[in-house]
């Protein structure tokens, strides 16, 4: 727990796409909200300029600041705002993306990082050039015990690491009813070349590598979609390689009734191995090779033992990394960046080239 | 999960106690931001005025709203403040919310709610005067399923309710060492006459009765303390009797090595029995009378079920019911306010009076 | 995990009550069997004639070793068994002990030890005389870890023991239909003073004392019945009071539907923490100041760890250690005898004569 | 819960393997005693012939039928014997089986059926010559919560089953120190190409299969040893696809530190999910679409729900099952046999052939 907060006056921030119905909208907004660093500055909330205009007037904004596209915003923003987070469709990630950093403005961006592999290199090579922040939102590295669990790793007390089970199973596609935030999800044109391999797949190979520090080289991927009428994946099963010999395997789902948002992994090595699970995130397994099993929880989240954190806080410790950085600090942990982006797309493409067969990552 | 906010005007809010140090400063500063619903305008945040200058300019205050004492807050920001949270010691509760109250400023309140119980009556009636909003922060009836079992409750679904088993376990107490958060709670003059009691018995005793709806008509309470150079209560076992026939027991302990914050709550009617525990806030267990055991998830969270939410977004939610309650609207559901405060101090006194034997409610 | 039997012949036994529609009886058969160190030899299985005769064939006795009454048992085999199980409904179990122990034979009798208190302490004072072994059927002390847990209580990993919470919950005895199992348990004639006291808050009393070494000292104690048509209770809370100052608090319900066979016991001292649950009765969680919280797992067991052994292995570590006894050894552990049988009666006398007052123990 | 036992005689049953020293000796025993329904008359138990002789003698058998070899026993025994467990290392499987059934003697076998596929093709054949009873010691096919799971699934709760998740991790080969009985489960000469495959994977392919009722198509696996100086693995990944179009993994793994037994299956269909996992086996968790997740328990076990049965009582219901068999009854659910070791072994071979690639099964 910190006391926190600083001098400084407020970042301005900007965000794109998240207007009204948006399910990662409000998320960005009382995560960026926590520690009180960043004020919403601007926004261009949706594609819909009705939906877009309300959105901005709820949230406070004067009509000059609620731009109707990206490029308008990152064009009038370019000498004001910090930080833009980008939570629009996968499909206009690297559009929008390239806008804010040709602006010089960093960037916080959702997950895929973009449509394609090709679209993610070219993000990178924007990003290295920009010379900006650029940060990727895989949530879940910001959670206390995730960072713990890699420290744990890196620490080498798991030893060589053997094994590695990650899998993000849910249900919410189960079934032949969807949400408005589904449908773009389902939308090759929207979402990729990945249905749930890009919306939940990508977090759970991030994670994974995160934690580990593994370097995958390869995958062997059976994807399927078992509810009706899709054309993208809803489940994906695969068998792992990593450099140096570890195996692994990823399962994800969206059609896993009574699973809700179960990203798990298990890390086993020559001397230990260790359990998180996203629903229960407070607690981390930790076990020693002829040793007991025992039961880590924070000590250095915002609140003490017991007081449960959870999504909201963890997307929240991005922000405050985030804002670390942006006023010449480091962040707490290491942040997912674009290399980690280009990794997902490559996973994704990959998962949907396997067939069935191995294919290098 | 709901998209949210409005158009209005942020609300003025100002803070006594919560400088640099605190536990529960930076917990109601993150709380109140969740919803964008408030802005922090005025503070006295500590009884050291340098911290309180210090805590004053990091959150960004001008000079002219950072307080030396809650008494010259309240005649300058009599016009101004819309709330002011009280998150003091005990001891000073009493006399900040009545200069708040009397300033026409809505209170939400730490618990327990005053130093002793002459002082809580004397409140609840200055409250009910003023005829302003006045909450008591007990956190845990933000939560979506502590809610979602009291309306199970009065539903009907555990039928005429028999046996109420609650409990409230921490270790933070256990050992010798204390932290300066620990330092006023164990003293009797900031504190009260219960130290636990006070602390986090009071929690448990408004869990128990918010969600059953029972009126708490006696208590028979064994109190100790365990922990050395300590003269309040750190361990408390009461036997509790409801009107209407039903029983219960209430355990608070702050010496329980290896339980961190462990409240939970257990109740058992005709119909069916309920389940909820705090450090697992998102589900709740519901059995029924020769039926199955199911796992309730929430439905009407922040965020969608299996995204977790914990004791930001609890206390968050008083915040937001606040809001509501201040722009002319409703709580989602009731808050516990002054009359739950009198219950809680007549609850401790009880408690410490009553050695062993039976004394009224 | 031992390979285990010996060479010797197997002990003669005999069974008194558990005749067909019982619960107990095939347990007793179940957990004598499995060392195959006995071998049911007699019985007088049901005070219904037919049942008696239909019992002990089905079991492969020849007619003239199935009884009509304990006490023709008792005189006919006098030289024959080595153990008797007595399982009858409560107020049999002293005439039963008392014939069979004066016949001189080893008595195993199921709890609690007698229908009152004043039987208990003649039947206490009978086996001292008789000299032959004799061991309360307090099942939930074969377990390992509950015997790991006794163990860790006295090497002082819990350092001066001050709170002790024990409970035992079920629901079979909530709601308005009851079983031919129910029908004595809820009849005082044959039950005794204590319904749900006798039934499972002796076993959830013996339970603390046997893991903490402690001494009870007093008791208060709020016993109801929320079922209908009862006269014995289904609900009791009691205070705890030990020597040397350690509280506990005792709850044990047959009416708190969802709770099936929860006996759980949570043991807090200056050094550490230990908490057991008999539903999930192969781990036990071991806490220490300022240390982690690990999960025992059993290294002793008849399986290996992770192969679940339950109720019937415990209560056959009973009888494993009675054949010990028998043939002159040593028992793993101390053993529940005469001198807990007191001391639960006693425990069921003063819990139903508190009436919410302290009642020495 | 059922009273039970029958009027008959026991049955005679031998014994081959299972002598001092071993692991499966003593838990066929107990479980074989269980229910009083067979009496071990014969045995060879080691290959060792003091540890033979040691052994016979310690479970009261005269020597006269002690055997040096099953082969012996099998000829003197031919008449008398009603059921044989097999209990010796895989590579003697083949041959005892032949033997006894060749000798009209009912035959219970440990998994895997047999050293190889070959043998296991063999011996399914001999065993519908036979006309004798065989079964495989799948134990967990005894769990009365996996009955219900494949009852649940037979009955369409699940809908169209889509995604099928199974593992078995345990951690005993970890690190470098052995004990006896894991000497011959990494020798190929006696346990056959699948170190781990054929010890638990086998296990955890039944049990997908026995639950689902889904038939097996193909497996890609990828198979590891990564314990020092073995040549069978102790990790394997699988993909699974089954006719109809389910997907599925499987991961059995013997170096994962912290999984001591943990044997899990999850299966997932359009209807509903279930999960259900060894060492928590009394409970059952059902989903279904659109609704809550209840948590099932036993309501025909040996005991009532609450008293925990384990992996002794599991096993015991195969042999209560043959006991039903052997006597013109029926067994309660169907029975693990030959046709289940075939495939068991085709899953074995199929993996270790599979070298990352698409294999029929």
């Amino acid at each position: 727990m910190d006391w926190a907060p600083t001098e400084m006056a407020k970042l301005g921030w900007g965000l794109v796409g998240g207007g009204e119905g948006s399910f990662f909208g409000p998320v960005h907004r009382m995560a960026a909200a926590l520690d009180g660093r960043f004020e919403l500055a601007a926004g261009a909330f949706s594609s819909d300029p009705a939906n877009n205009r309300r959105s901005g007037h709820a949230l406070g904004l004067a009509a000059g600041r609620i731009y109707d596209s990206f490029a308008e915003m990152a064009r009038a923003e370019a000498a004001r705002l910090d930080l833009v987070t980008i939570a629009t469709p996968n499909h206009l990630h690297f559009a929008a993306a390239k806008a804010f950093l040709e602006a010089g403005i960093a960037v916080l961006c959702e997950k895929p990082m973009t449509l394609d592999l090709a679209e993610a290199e070219a993000l990178r090579d924007l990003v290295a050039r920009s010379g900006r922040p650029f940060v990727l939102a895989h949530t879940y590295t910001g959670y206390p015990m995730v960072r713990r669990a890699r420290d744990l790793a890196a620490s080498g007390a798991l030893g060589t690491i053997h094994v590695v089970q990650v899998e993000y199973a849910q249900d919410w596609l189960a079934g032949a009813a969807f949400s408005k935030q589904a449908a773009w999800r389902i939308d090759p044109a929207r979402s990729g070349a990945g249905g749930g391999l890009g919306d939940i797949g990508t977090h759970a190979f991030n994670l994974a590598v995160y934690v580990t520090g593994l370097t995958p080289r390869a995958l062997c991927a059976d994807i399927d979609h078992f509810g009706e009428g899709r054309v993208l994946d809803d489940n994906a099963h695969c068998l792992l390689r990593f450099d140096g010999g570890a195996k692994g395997m990823l399962w994800c789902s969206q059609v896993a009734i009574g699973r809700k948002n179960a990203l798990t992994l298990r890390v086993y090595g020559s001397e230990g191995g260790l359990e998180w699970s996203q629903e229960d995130p407070e607690r981390l397994t930790l076990s020693q090779l002829g040793g007991p099993t025992t039961i880590l929880q924070k000590t250095d989240g915002r609140l003490p033992v017991g007081h449960p954190e959870g999504f909201i806080e963890a997307l929240g410790q991005l922000y405050r990394d985030l804002a670390q950085v942006l006023t010449g600090g480091s962040p707490a942990a290491p942040l997912p960046g674009a290399e980690d982006g280009v990794a997902g797309l490559r996973f994704v493409e990959a998962a949907v080239r396997s067939a069935g067969g191995w294919v290098d990552l």
